[in-house]
This record gives structure tokens, C-alpha cells and sequence, in this order.
């Protein structure tokens, strides 16, 4: 293989042309890449041509056009075709084992052995979906936080037999495409979006569904506080600033706060809630939802969400 | 009482005057307001002006300049003097229960019966620091996130006897000077953003300190995916347009993330960590903290933050 973190990549294969596979090609495109996207699906061309012109508003107003597609981009439904002269692959296809263990043999036998193989699995397990291999070294999981294009998070993850190589030339590959790689030590359920995201949620259902507040109100809760500081700054660091800047005798910062603080964030610990989706629950959610958004089209609905997104992202691209 | 809503508040007394109560101030005289500000402690004016001093040029920023404070800041640290002519008390001192119980009794004899008595209380009850006094339903908490002349949120909780009167004026004060009030339908440790913030930090925790991944990192996780996310939508928007557009026989949306996605949130939450702050934790905590931070000043890491957080506000603004 290539010595990182030199290396650089110029053709890439999408395999799995649904939304996030067409939002992957999407992003590639946009920085300047030479992109196969392979699919069965018998809509593939027509599919992926009608989602990109969906995200170009996007990519255009983030100063990343899709440029010349001229001799770019390219459908391919045959696999083995799709991917032999490829440096990368970025596998987007449904999280069923079985078939995710299929494609990896067959990827690994189609594919030159130096040929970065990347999966956007979010529940399976790198380790998993590429037992079946004879060298998963170059196997990692590359898992987008939705949509790809957009939000630059990407979680890199380990299965047990993933090269430290193939680690440092996947996040190399996904600055590349600027993107915010983060490498995870060890596999773990939900890596770790998914379970801080889902930690917030479980206590969201808790107030809304205990009618503590409505669903609408939770959602303007959150965007007009803990969502316009952790754009800004993570937990960590807004408790330390929190902390304040200390003085003789007071440490400040996170240690006034883990001091001073922590015995009462341990006892709201203790209160959260533990909801469950049984069908009271689901339906009092359901009849929130309404309430929140039931006149409103979910376009609308997500046009509005996407401008505000857009905003917050042009405001924070000359800081990072 | 005046009729709700078309009350507008001219007068307003910051009693405490701390950090929170010094930003409130910074609110107040921004949007035009008369503020008297009480506290005993010797160095009020002093502190505040130089507190003001370190606000202004955010307030500038988001188009709020402090303006010309001649005849409408006056620093009064005579209690019953300060509050003898104003409509909003905003009171913002420790929350000690004996302290506070005493205050509100002396607020409740010192002010006109129809100044609405606001407390900036994050973990007392209202209806507990309020239970001395004769007639409490003019009390409210009206509880910032931190710091108060930025973020929009101001959590509105009514103790077991304020008057519905008191909540809807409560809210027009708080809109009039920029807010967004959230009118809680009852008392609940922690409200809702501290409850819902505490949850995310509580896996947060669990992650940094069983070494799935760094402080540094794991505050780079949020910035790059969820706080970006819900900067511009809430949780239940996020997941109801996860749930696509929907087609016949999938009503899309919210409906078929709880049906497809739900059994897979609510196994994950089963995962989740139940971190303590014992020592050991606390010891991991502080050595990944001082590594991500340990080379930077406080004023530094917080002058970055506040850049990063007005430029998203600025963003925003104009959509809300």
C-alpha cells in the first residue's frame, strides 16, 4: 500500500445508489473526483441524475459546485466492472448481513489489493460484514452523519482486523473531500453521534410524552439553546467555560464546574426518564407531531430546515 | 392586573448582579429599557459597567447596541428603593432556599402588586422560595440559558400558585426584549433544556471516560453533526425527516421512523452509560480536558467560542 498521509485519491466507486449513496456521489463530485456509481437498481441513471440536481443548490451555496460532470461521473450496474480501477470505495447498501457479507468477498476479489473499502453501515459491525474475507485489513466503516453531502461529521470505525494504515488513508481520503473524520478507538454500538443523539431523544420522548411540554415546544427548546451552542462548542466545552476563568484559591474552568456542579448533574441523572415505544406512547407522539407539523408538506418542512442548515454552515466555514 | 397581551414594560430592577444578572442587564438596556440594578456588594458600579463593557460588542453584533445609557441605568443598592417604582423585577442571586424565601418576601412588600416578580432560580421551585409570602401568584421563574444576552431561550415555570396572568406576562416581557420564552406546563427539576442537555453530557461522559474516544474529539462529534443539526431544527423535526417523504402504503415521516427506526433507538438506549463522577472519573475527565484545552488560555478558548456562536446567531437571525 501507499504511505500516508500523502496519499491522495482521485477515482472513487459508489456502490449502493440510494438517498445517502447519491448524496456520497454528490459530495465527491463536488471536489473534483472521477466517480463510478454502481447499482442493480434499473432507475439507477435516471435516479442519481434527478437526486443530484436536488442537492446542487446546496453544494453551490457552500462554494462547492458539481462542476463538469463530462467524463466524471459514470453508472455502472455491474459491480465487478463498477470498481476494478477504483482507488476507494464508499458502500452505501442496506444494513442486512448476509448480503453485506456477499459484497465484500466480492468486493476484495474484484478490486486491486490496495483499494481503500469503506462502508456506511450504521448498526453492523466492520468485523461482521467482512468475516468472510480473506484480508479485511482494508475494510473500515466510514459512517456519514446524514445527509453526506451536508454535515461534515464522518465516523471512522475499526472492525478487529482493520489496518492502522487503512484508518489514517480513510480519514485522508474523507478530509480530502472536506469532510471532519473522526476515528473512532474500538467498534461500539451507535458509535458515538448515534448514542449521544440518542441519549438526548430518550429524554425528549420522556417530556413530551409525560406532557411536560409539547413536541413543538421541545424542538424550539433545543434550537434556541443546547443547538446554537454545541454549533458553536461541544459539552466539554461549554461546561468548562462555564467554569469560569478562576482566581487564587478557585481552579476554574472544568474543574470548578466537575467540583462545584457535578453533584447536581449526577442527581438530574438520576430523574431522567426511561420511555419505551409502546403503542401509548407512540400514538401521544404521534398526535404531537401532528399538532407540531400537520398542516406543513414535509418539503416545505425540510426546505425551511435546510435553509436554516445552509446559514449555520456558510456562517462556520471561515472558522473551520 | 393590566390585561395580557398588550402589556409593554418600560422599568425593569436586576436584583444580584453576578454574571447572570449583569448579562441581563446588557439585555435590558439593549432593548431600550429603564434598569435599575441592586446588590450590595461594594463594587457594584464598577462591576457592572465593566461587565457591560465586556457584553457590548456582541450586542453590537447582532444589531442590539447597548445605546445611550444616561438617566437609564442606575445602580441602587438599597433594595426596597430599587424595586419601589418598576413593572419586572429580574432577580438573579444565589439559589439558596432561606435567602431566596426572604428576598421575595421583602420584594413582594417593597414593589407595587402588579410588578411581576421573575426569578432567574435554575434549581429551587418557585413554589417553595415563594411560600412565605401573602399572595405569590405574581411569581415566576424565568430561567436563562447561559448567558442570558445571548441565547434566545428563557424557560417560564410557574410555582403551584402563579397566576396564569403572570405566565402570559411573562412570556410578552421576555419577547419584547428579544427572547423566546417557553411557558413550562409544570415544575420540574432541572426544566427542560438542563434535563435534555444533562442527558447528552451523561453519555458524553460515559464515552470519554471508558475510552471510546477523547474529550477533544468528542466535542468535535457534536460540533460537526448534532449541534450543527439542531441549531437548525429540533430533534423531532431531525427524525421526522428522516423518515422520507413518504408514498403510498409508507406514510414517511414521523410515523415510519417510529415504526422502522424506534426498536433500534430504544436497544441502544438500553446501552447507554450510567457514569458517576466518582474519582477516578473525575481524574479522566480532568486529564483529557487539560489535553485538549491544557495549552490555551480561558479568554482564548472563550473568545473563540463566542466568535463561533455569534456568527451562527447572525445566521440565523433573519429566519427567527
Amino acid at each position: 500500500m501507499p504511505t500516508s498521509p500523502s496519499r491522495r485519491f482521485d477515482r472513487v466507486a459508489v456502490v449502493g445508489a440510494g438517498r445517502i449513496g447519491s448524496s456520497w456521489a454528490a459530495l465527491f463530485l463536488a471536489h473534483g473526483l472521477h466517480v463510478t456509481v454502481s447499482d442493480p437498481r434499473p432507475d439507477l441513471e435516471e435516479y442519481v441524475t434527478a437526486q443530484l440536481a436536488v442537492l446542487a443548490p446546496a453544494l453551490d451555496a457552500l462554494g462547492r459546485p458539481l462542476g463538469n460532470l463530462a467524463g466524471r461521473l459514470v453508472f455502472e450496474a455491474d459491480l465487478e466492472r463498477a470498481v476494478a480501477d477504483v482507488e476507494v470505495v464508499q458502500e452505501s447498501v442496506p444494513d442486512e448481513l448476509a448480503r453485506k457479507q456477499d459484497l465484500f468477498v466480492r468486493l476484495e476479489a474484484a478490486t486491486r489489493p490496495e483499494t481503500l473499502l469503506l462502508s456506511s453501515a450504521s448498526v453492523l459491525r466492520a468485523t461482521d460484514f467482512s468475516a468472510r474475507m480473506a484480508a479485511p485489513g482494508r475494510v473500515a466503516i466510514g459512517h456519514p452523519f446524514d445527509p453526506p453531502h451536508l454535515i461534515p461529521l464522518v465516523e471512522v470505525v475499526p472492525g478487529e482486523h482493520t489496518e492502522a494504515r487503512t484508518l489514517e488513508d480513510a480519514a485522508a481520503f474523507y478530509r480530502q473531500v472536506g469532510k471532519q473524520p473522526l476515528v473512532l478507538r474500538r467498534e461500539i454500538p451507535g458509535f458515538v453521534a448515534n448514542r449521544l443523539q440518542s441519549a438526548l431523544f430518550r429524554e425528549a420522548v420522556h417530556l413530551v410524552s409525560t406532557g411536560v411540554v409539547s413536541l413543538q415546544d421541545l424542538d424550539t427548546v433545543v434550537t434556541s439553546s443546547i443547538g446554537l451552542r454545541w454549533a458553536a462548542g461541544g459539552p466539554f466545552l461549554t461546561f468548562s467555560l462555564a467554569g469560569g476563568p478562576g482566581c487564587p484559591g478557585d481552579p476554574g474552568g472544568f474543574e470548578r464546574f466537575l467540583r462545584q456542579l457535578g453533584p447536581a448533574v449526577e442527581q438530574l441523572w438520576q430523574l431522567l426518564g426511561r420511555p419505551a415505544f409502546d403503542e401509548a406512547t407512540i400514538a401521544t407522539l404521534l398526535a404531537e407531531e401532528k399538532a407540531a407539523h400537520g398542516g406543513r408538506a414535509y418539503a416545505e418542512l425540510g426546505a425551511d430546515r435546510d435553509r436554516g442548515q445552509l446559514a449555520v454552515m456558510t456562517a462556520l466555514r471561515p472558522a473551520g
